[in-house]
């Protein structure tokens, strides 16, 4: 057996702080807003199938013990201690924390604490953007609070996120947009959005993402379900500036995301909310991502949202997964075992260290 | 073991009435209308290996016997004790027949008596549309006819399939055509079509798909090797409308269409001919399908047409795989047996019985 | 267990032969010609594993050793002796040789004499047209020039291998393009070249496509990342002229790649430089090509490029992932032993020596 160490999860999101009956914890098990089909049930799904094999017995129940009891014994633990529970029990030690979703969600420093666990800040640039927005007047105080506001979450952000490629295409132009353009398109949006409007201008998205880049933190990319080759000219265009691209959400495109990873030096990808949402699938899908990745440059993460059973189901999910590919690699006589627990390490929490800076003693 | 219940084939065709000879049989194994590679044979295929596999037994001779050998015993039966016997060992209880093929195939009150099965009809938008026209003289009474028709056949069909996707491609605009689009498009072709001749407009396909939409009737939609997500959009915009979608054939994008049904809660997955082409493959597909999709939208189908052997390798391809899935998720802890032989039963039949509202003693 | 007969490697380059330094060695194991991301070594990829696992008991080392050790006994035994040793034992028979690389390659003769085997030139459409380019001063000597290099190649070489997808698209205009067009672009190329500039002009890549069709010879397309389905409408207009297309380097969209030998009579695919890549998945990768794929529509190659170590690795992950593939596919029932063996020869060496026309001795 291949011993997977404690990990540090690159993308997630904080955890409510609310009690959840039966049918608001279901609604987090969708992968859309809106309701199941008549009929049908989230819990009927491999996170709903997966939640239910890994937690009841970190809250004292049988796995797969029926969707009620488990609520039932959480909301009798309360969300606090069921919280301590998961979390601790998660064997993640280090979580990076995209800020910017909407809701009643523990921010970095309190998932820490509730997991006993360090935590750092991913700053979400679109959401950025928007609060400078609502407190810049002019177009020259727009451009200007905007590159402050980046450079100055750069300090203590431990990475930045952008969901740009979601919001105008993956297939966005590669090159910073001229400053004549960005004037333009700030002042148009300056002029017409309401209050908390949305960014979704594909020239100011693209300047923000250059803003990004020149501060140097890592920059995180939601990919969605596109296609992430079509980020090729973009990943091109920033080769050799020193600043690295990790693309978040490969699937079902995880295989051309880890070809990516193996013709960019600066591009890596995560593993993604896939681990939460294929339950045992997980091991085949990151036995396909290993096909190509160079190992130095997959990264384990959740991207859990809500929660804390999800973080508890990606950790887990993961571990297992990583156990039976190297097991059958191992086995097979493929892989040395020293090999293989190397590239364990580096998955899990090794990659992360080196690429987000942190230090040795996170995700140990 | 799990145990795979009878099943209902929501999409298949009917087979053929007349004796067929070596020849005639391998051409119905080619995915063309073609002939095979020089030097090779549409035997050599999984379609081929896995009809000697699963058929020569059900006629009384040893599995993988050669093609002659086969044939010569099918012939000696005759067409209609061969089809009685491959039908009646599929454990197929219930079809659902697309009767909007050309050739001598049993309709479906034919295929059930060969089969001691129920079976229903599937309607061909566009096949009825040409039949239509073919009678219409004025843009007035095409409108009108095709509403009728339409509308006529929802009475007694199970379900509407298109395919319309595949003659105007998956990215169609979204939205219903307007009726001075529709009044032009009927005019142009009600004046340049040959009698007999194929629907193609891409705007009276949209007004086709509109006007079954509003029936209510289920409506299965063709998506051939595209990339299911392209219908995104059209999936949007008929969502909440209460008649269910149903992608068929979204193979080598299974993962895209499985993706579909878990953002969509009236869009519906098949598994489609993959089963009879992919053979001991078939377990990996399905695996790979249910990584996503929410086990209340998956629904088994055969899509055989012509040859009963195709029947036979459908349901029996997917109920071993089925079972080998099953097998590997609840041996290694990550479904209950319980929950397992629940899903087999939803995916074998209860989700085409609650889609098609078939009565609770089909597909039993 | 299923024997794999010796092999004919449908495509590959020739060998280095200078002594290798390990930094010069690792740079033939990445993807790209530039440096691995920091703190990263192509030897953590799955090739590098592969070499290390197949290629140091051939040298008479441990596998899985340390690569500076493989390397230094690389260097004992010289590149010749190494050479020898590595190529002679891949049980590779028959090469099909590329020579359009630059580089200090081996030739056919060469590699044939190393390797104890035979060798044939498949000759780069697009590097002929270059250096027949070079010598042709006038637009009328360019075209006649084309026409007698692509026929007096046809002679002699196996095989013709294009590159255009990777140049103008896989979508590239299906049809040949008219005498005017093609004089129009032949002229714009000759003004505007410099010497030895590489031919990009989608006229006249498409032009010398269609001479190397009427030819008869094989036409190999290497098809990189993107979907083969693109080359959909040329395989339809190439169809039935007698002249075989081969789809080189099909993943990540093998099974697409397969959909189409499935569906045209004269396209294959081969398996290409992905066995070099993958590793242990070589096989998961196989049975995926395997889901569509003819049996005789399917070519073993090795893709590689200047190590003899790469011919090695793709060979003995080849067997490796056929073995295990048809034992779990006899072993459960759904194959015969007898087809196994049978459809194990054609990969590896029968339907290749089918559609090059090589002499049975070939590849034995």
């Amino acid at each position: 057996m291949i011993d997977t160490p404690t990990l540090v999860d690159q993308y997630c999101h904080g955890v409510l702080r609310t009690e959840l009956g039966l049918g608001t914890f279901e609604a987090h098990l969708g992968r859309t807003a809106g309701p199941p089909a008549p009929g049908t049930t989230f819990f009927d799904t491999q996170t709903g199938f997966a939640v239910r094999r890994w937690c009841p017995p970190l809250l004292g129940l049988e796995p797969h013990c029926p969707p009620a009891r488990y609520l039932a014994r959480r909301r009798e633990l309360g969300v606090i201690e069921s919280g301590r529970r998961l979390l601790r029990a998660s064997g993640i030690s280090t979580y990076l924390v995209d800020t910017g979703l909407p809701g009643d969600l523990t921010p970095p420093a309190e998932i820490a604490a509730t997991g006993a666990a360090e935590a750092h800040e991913i700053v979400r640039l679109e959401l950025l953007a928007e609060q400078v927005a609502d407190t810049s007047g002019t177009v020259d105080a727009l451009l200007a609070n905007l590159a402050e506001a980046v450079h100055g979450a750069a300090a203590s952000a431990v990475a930045f996120i952008s969901v740009a490629a979601l919001r105008c295409g993956l297939s966005l132009a590669p090159e910073p947009p001229g400053p004549g353009e960005v004037r333009g398109a700030a002042s148009r949006w300056l002029t017409r959005r309401p209050v908390g409007g949305r960014l979704t201008d594909p020239v100011l998205l693209r300047h923000l993402l250059w803003i990004a880049i020149s501060s140097g933190r890592p920059l995180q990319l939601h990919v969605g379900i596109e296609d992430p080759t079509q980020l090729g000219e973009f990943a091109a265009a920033t080769s050799g500036l020193g600043t690295e691209l990790i693309l978040l959400h490969g699937y079902p495109h995880h295989r051309q995301a880890a070809h990516l990873t193996s013709v960019f030096p600066h591009v890596y990808a995560d593993l993604g909310p896939v681990l939460v949402q294929t339950g045992p699938r997980a091991a085949a899908i990151l036995a396909e991502i290993l096909e190509l990745a160079p190992f130095g440059k997959l990264l384990f993460s959740s991207g859990a949202h809500g929660l804390p059973e999800l973080h508890v189901v990606a950790a887990s999910s993961f571990r297992e997964a990583l156990s039976r590919v190297l097991a059958e690699w191992t086995g097979g006589g493929a892989w040395s075992r020293t090999d293989a627990q190397r590239v364990a390490g580096m998955i899990a929490a090794g990659n992360a260290r080196r690429v987000y800076g942190l230090a040795a003693g996170d995700g140990r």
